[in-house]
């Protein structure tokens, strides 16, 4: 091992050895969500995966995660397509923003490519993009790589394992999976798992999502047979939540109301979408006339419906939320329904879920949700699945993906108990590079990597200093500090003056207030005597004095913003141009965005 | 029942007839927090409990939220105290807000009591309140009422059950409670409470909790062989995190440690206070010299170290989060460290909890935590608890407390299973007022109820517009829009000039300000030349100009806030009086309470 060491030392002092594979996470480790994965050997790239993250609550305004790309985009050239796994959010999200910046082409299978032409459509990027549909048996020959794929059972049709024949060796990419014996839908390709395996796997990026749970994952069939037992139980309406993407649910659900003498109704703008979208590929049957529209429900008996919708993670927007909180204009719940939660509540998601069950049982409703009955199977296999994948792909290495880093953690131990040695898994790090060849692998330097943040429709870097004004504004309100003041700091000829956004909301809130700009009054005084006269003095000064005062009397700071307007001019008399404060340019927010003063106080 | 009805109608047409208890929920209903209960007869109140509730993330800044006590306050007469059930925040962590406008005495066990009167002393209202400690034992006997008590089982020790006895019937209210056959500490007292089921309870007030939870919670004793079993395992320290309060479960870990030959240091305040105030009171007993302080750690090996910490629901800044973060100043976790979580995540939690996991994880530490081993017993009941419970008070009448809607909903569906008809179960809402005698119960007219919230040290009502502009703030930022205007509205002599917080975050952001701002230019060019001449017409037009360009441009509206400084005299030369500008008084925060102009937008 010394001389191969030695060896791959030298080849690193001269630069990246063209021998090496490198393995490269730009999004899904440590976390769950934006996924996107780089497999890279010599002057190609491949990208598995384009996904976006949804925030938590403490990037206010923020809508979207996406990974940062600046490493693809400065080896565009290196790069020869993104190959999506399956039609997930967080595998294909970060699309529309992403192929702004990067021109390549993308492929995926019949459901993914069919929901990513959706998304495009409404970006108004479709006709820019070249999106390319593969089939199981599609083989994508690059120069020194070559691309193909193998079916995999997930929460979602066509979902696709990636695997990369390189020089050195395959590397086989599992998209998110688990071991359906019974599906509905494709069957997993077992076969060309374990033919891959055979041939000498060199690396193998898999699942780590359900990596603490032990035992195997049940079957979606499963959960079909409860829907049907409970379907048979009810006597009134069925409102049916579950994820919009799970298309073998609603399958199932189709079928079960179909035994039961119901029409569907779908309410939803994405479940809604991708019953389109798959009945067009053929992947739900529904029978003729079965489907009716919102507006026809009161033209059959309760008995005979089933209302499937979104909102099964109580989104706030979603059709059962506005349902149950009576906003819905075409759907109101009466006593007699039956309200179904077909998932499992994600971290985060649990009290608005909690609310909704709450709001659905005080309007009558009857609610069945995970405490009661579980009619629900998760799309990610659990610990003896991820060994029956290691089995069956035999990997040199193990880098575990798409999962928070207990996660990865789990899945690396988990390989151990199957002979894979820790120093042959590998737990990385987004943007951590792994350089592997036949005959090694090995961690290096890091690639430029992390957070973009989407807003509206724009993208940016993280800011920290904007946040946290955010945060401390959404925590405190604001107080503004406003003065006009004369050309040589000598006099203030208006204010000061005290406005407050957000801050109090209590009996004494004006004697507060009076009291601040008293103070403000006082400590103005001072600057004059004092001879202050820059701006930053004196707006430092009305902040600190301010925000002592309030933490004091009120135990709370809210962001102090004094705002002064130094007038250098002063006409009289009617005139129809406004003149321009003699004021630095810096207070308007300049290119290298860092926003005006008026010091945030913590 | 006809003649009984009738009769009833004829009551209350003459007034609420004084033989009628009434039983009224002023928290706790609907939402686990703010526990406070109400049992009303003739000219006598008796409160049980006074909680409070740590607010969701959509009221930013609030950092309590206790009951509204307007209610208590208009009949503060008949109010003869409070009477606690145990010393958990939902049930005592009001009282030094309560009390500043309710003066009655306060009962409770001794370890609640020391937990109040350690409170009441940070507000500095201990000398303020009468604090009496009561044993079981104890008949506290008003006028026509009588309060006693009888122990339970729950997760903190000296918890009480709270009985009163009125000329209609007994009133039983069950505190929070589980039935614990091998306790730690007390047995709970079902002697006691078939006793009075036998002697026939009128209404029982139930802790509903885990109504949705079948069959019985573990015992607290399982959990100490678990934490034994687990300490006898580890090579390295243990960082055990719990909750503080959990005096049960700090002597079990007290008791694994000695058995394995480990010190304990303490971490956190709130553990260190209740540690101090249970050993003073003979419930936790530990060795001489077995507990060691924070800055001896490095003078013991390891494997004889056991740090007893809060952050059990990774509570941002308890002790174990910051350890997990690396900013604790005192322990740092290494390789070999065990950090076991012998807790529950609360809904809203757990992504905290996971985050903190993680870190702990990276940091070299192995974490036990619930989906590893579960090492911990719930402190409610489940199911088979809550029928046992109710088979032997045997109530007339039920009314399920503690809990969110669908948890008091099950407890009265498992109520139903045991005999008391759907007729004799009252899932109440706070304020409801349920009128009862002997011979019949029913829900009368709501009494004033809600929310108060507490922000800093001051006590103020809901400010949905309040909330709403800091919510919009931390969603979007805010513009500030500010110019001078002369006296008549013809020329503007300053401005306008843009400053944003918390607005933009990305590249463009000073092309997005320099546009913003031509724009504004512009309409205030045709608000002088339409000849606008008052300050609200001249707001509401900026707004909507800026907004509705912003949503178009950037889909996305910061709140705007244009600031008219409207100059009626300019004085020349040095000047030492700052001049006050003519604005109406409106424009600062008046005693009713109204923010100042600029209208919000949504």
């Amino acid at each position: 091992m010394d001389e191969i060491s030695a060896k791959a030392q030298n080849a690193e002092e001269r630069g990246t050895p063209k021998h090496n594979v490198k393995i490269i996470a730009l999004g899904g480790l440590g976390e769950i969500g934006k996924n996107m994965y780089v497999i890279e050997y010599g002057e190609e790239i491949v990208v598995v995966d384009a996904g976006v993250k949804f925030p938590r609550s403490d990037l206010p305004g923020v809508d979207y995660v996406i990974p940062n790309i600046e490493y693809l985009v400065q080896h565009q050239d290196k790069v020869k397509g993104i190959f999506l796994t399956h039609g997930h959010e967080d595998h294909i999200g970060g699309l529309p923003f992403i192929l702004r910046e990067l021109k390549v082409p993308v492929y995926g299978a019949p459901l993914t490519i069919g929901l990513v032409r959706a998304k495009l459509e409404e970006h108004k990027l479709d006709k820019l993009v070249h999106l390319q549909v593969v089939k199981e048996e599609t083989v994508i020959q690059l120069d020194k790589l070559r691309v193909h794929f193998f079916h995999t059972n997930h929460s979602i049709p066509d979902s696709l394992g990636v695997a990369v024949d390189t020089p050195e060796g395959i590397i086989v990419h599992t998209g998110d999976f688990k071991f359906d014996m019974t599906p509905v839908g494709h069957r997993a390709n077992i076969f060309k798992m374990s033919e891959l395996g055979s041939q000498g796997v060199l690396a193998l990026l898999a699942d780590s999502t359900n990596s603490e749970k032990p035992g195997y994952t049940p079957s979606e069939k499963s959960v079909g047979a409860a829907v049907y037992d409970t379907f048979r139980t009810c006597e009134g309406r069925i409102l049916f939540a579950t994820f919009a993407s799970n298309v073998h649910r609603l399958q199932q659900v189709v079928e079960a109301a179909e035994a039961t003498g119901r029409k569907i109704a779908i309410q939803g703008r994405s479940m809604e979408r991708v019953f389109r979208i798959a009945q067009e590929l053929g992947y739900i049957r529904i029978p003729q006339g079965m489907q009716i529209d919102i507006q026809q429900l009161d033209k059959f008996e309760d008995r005979r419906i089933v209302i499937i919708c979104t909102g099964s993670q109580g989104e706030p927007n979603a059709a059962l939320s506005r349902i149950a909180s009576g906003a819905h204009s075409k759907v109101q719940i009466h006593p007699g329904d039956t309200v179904i939660f077909s998932s499992s509540p994600i971290p985060g998601n649990t009290q608005n879920i909690n609310k909704n069950i709450d709001l659905l049982f005080r309007a009558g409703a009857n609610v069945i949700y995970g405490s009661v009955i579980d009619i629900h199977a998760s799309g990610h296999g659990c610990q003896e699945d991820l060994k029956l994948m290691l089995s069956l792909i035999k990997p040199k290495y193990l880098v575990p993906i798409h999962g928070e880093y207990r996660m990865l953690l789990k899945h690396a131990q988990l390989a151990e108990e199957l002979g894979i040695t820790q120093d042959r898994s590998f737990v990385l790090d987004i943007g951590e590079v792994l350089h592997l060849n036949r005959r090694q692998a090995r961690k290096g330097r890091k690639v430029p990597a992390g957070e973009m943040l989407v807003s509206g429709n724009k993208v940016g870097q993280v800011r920290s200093d904007i946040l946290a004004d955010r945060r401390h504004m959404s925590n405190n309100g604001v107080i503004l500090v406003l003065m006009v003041v004369n050309e040589d700091w000598t006099a203030v000829l208006s204010g000061p003056e005290l406005i407050s956004r957000g801050f109090v909301f209590v009996k004494e809130a004006s004697e507060i207030i009076q009291r601040a700009t008293a103070l403000t009054r006082r400590a103005v005084s001072r600057l004059i005597k004092q001879g202050v006269n820059t701006e930053e003095g004196w707006k430092s000064r009305i902040t600190e004095v301010l925000s002592s005062h309030l933490e004091k009397t009120m135990q709370r700071t809210p962001l102090i913003v004094p705002i002064l307007t130094h007038l250098e001019r002063q006409e009289k008399g009617p005139s129809r141009k406004p003149s321009r404060p003699r004021r630095k340019r810096a207070t308007i927010a300049p290119a290298a965005a860092q926003e005006p003063t008026g010091t945030p106080q913590k």
